[in-house]
């Protein structure tokens, strides 16, 4: 009995840092965000990077862009639309004031991601998703939780606002 | 004699095509910093992903910190001091706030890299570099062109600061 419950907290304890480690390691799977079930793709910690995001107001948020593979060629070709079986990455953190960096500064000028908040991916499937300008949407706490319906409904009226293929994010280079 | 001038202004237009993208494409060699003989790494733009930074007082910065693959593993093992080998990168760019994504937002509060301002990449070698903590410390323009002797001696008086083996950037999960 002692032996069970052992092994039950084991696999409890494990599941718990599966879950609470899925988007800081880029581990995939996971729960399947709503309306376009979309989950967390597999090694996205390792795609390279598009551009960096620094977003006040009531975001306080840093982000790092990250794109896989086909996302990083259409970029570098400047080629617009996106091809089916982009991905689009965003890790935000919040922006915070590095204690360390500023005290070599002498002032407070130094600012760093702190703890993870969120990650978000957006996916070209031309067909899949036709209506929401081809992409699918998704949120993942930082706990891997998706975000609910409301929250990926707002997604895609505020991305066809973009210039380029309902994409903000230009690559720097 | 006006086709000789036409290659010469081609060739003379290609060098500089090769020379102000030096930094930008990852593309990698030109001339080597001063000190420590750093050339600009090959590929490095493919590099995975770090952390990114904000810089303030003088700077106005923007950054991304990209690293080999020896760098990302002794980041993800937490791993100090860095092994021999590791090469960090930090590319630069001006702090520049979005009027695009800020007309959506309805208020300012967007801000991406604008142009690049400069790479600059640390590498580990604890021999070659034994007087300096192990490290050598490399500047380039965005133009390619290496920072001068003058700013490379500034490099490591300043980074032996840092808490982790010289290094202030710390690992965005």
């Amino acid at each position: 009995m002692r032996w069970i419950a052992f092994l039950l907290i084991g696999v409890a304890a494990g599941i718990g840092v599966i879950v609470l480690t899925a988007p800081a390691s880029g581990q995939g799977g996971g729960e399947a965000a709503p309306i376009f079930g979309i989950k967390i793709p597999l090694g996205y910690r390792d795609w390279r990077l598009i551009s960096v995001a620094h977003e006040e107001g009531d975001l306080h948020s840093f982000a790092s862009i990250l794109g896989n593979d086909a996302a990083i060629k259409a970029y570098r070709n400047e080629k617009l639309p996106f091809p089916d079986g982009t991905v689009i990455a965003a890790l935000h953190y919040s922006h915070a004031s590095s204690e360390e960096n500023n005290k070599v500064f002498g002032r407070s000028q130094s600012f760093v991601p702190g703890p993870p908040t969120n990650v978000q991916f957006m996916v070209k499937d031309s067909r899949k998703y036709a209506t929401t300008g081809g992409w699918g949407f998704a949120h993942f706490n930082k706990d891997g939780k998706p975000g609910d319906e409301a929250l990926l409904k707002t997604c895609s009226p505020c991305h066809a606002k973009a210039s380029r293929d309902f994409v903000f994010t230009q690559y720097a280079p």
